[in-house]
């Protein structure tokens, strides 16, 4: 079995796609990786694919809002990607609404939006004339 | 367990990150999945992470290898991005040369590699003068 989900860093962007059942220490790994990669490449936006999983329980949709909210205090942007119809149901039902969280539909939708994101952001941050003074972030949720 | 191995779409290319290991049902369906992705999005290239795996036996080098043929005859070249050193050296000391497969060191230089292997084809066919069928449409599509 792996050990490590791998982040790949594509432009100002990380991707990473999740593939296996996540455990304790694999989702613990995940997030201090990710955490130290987006600050080592300055990284705007992640892009989380999760197409490949049938089942989201709490523990996955609670390790996706705790990335969420780390990323947004490193000033990058989360977008989770290819939810499957019967996991976003399953969701629904659950009562689990991954608040806070970004979707797309495919990985091209997701990426467009993230640039979008960004782009917004900067305009604002240029807009206020300041980008060395974090306190002009806009409330992101 | 995943049952599909994800393939995602970026631009002209499509990635996919191999993470899990690999049995024959699960490598019949990603040559499957892949061979018909790429005709259905015209594909022009696909870009393979494998820098999760640790071992890379003579199963999985013959799918690359399969893989690689297929696509190529399909008109879509393949690079493996993120071997781990010790996967490259077992892989010389097996044997496995990964014959016709272009290698990157990550997902950044794949992906340039590959917009310059489509670029050099693309001015190659140009040159030709455009066989009389689809050699001289514009990259545009």
């Amino acid at each position: 079995m792996i050990e490590r989900i791998p982040i790949l860093k594509l432009g100002p962007f990380l991707l990473l796609s999740i593939q296996v059942d996540m455990h304790d220490q694999l989702a613990l790994d995940l997030q201090e990786d990710l955490t130290e990669q987006i600050v080592r490449h300055k990284a705007k936006g992640v892009l989380i694919d999760i197409s490949a999983l049938e089942i989201v329980d709490s523990f996955i949709g609670r390790m996706l809002s705790h990335i969420a909210q780390v990323s947004r205090i490193l000033d990058a942007k989360v977008i989770v990607v290819g939810m499957q119809p019967a996991v976003a149901i399953t969701l629904v039902e659950l009562g689990l609404s991954l608040e806070g969280i970004a979707t797309a539909l495919n990985m091209e939708k997701g990426m467009r939006r993230l640039e979008a994101m960004v782009a917004a952001d900067e305009s604002l941050e240029e807009s206020e004339g300041g980008e060395d003074t974090d306190a002009s972030t806009p409330p992101g949720d």
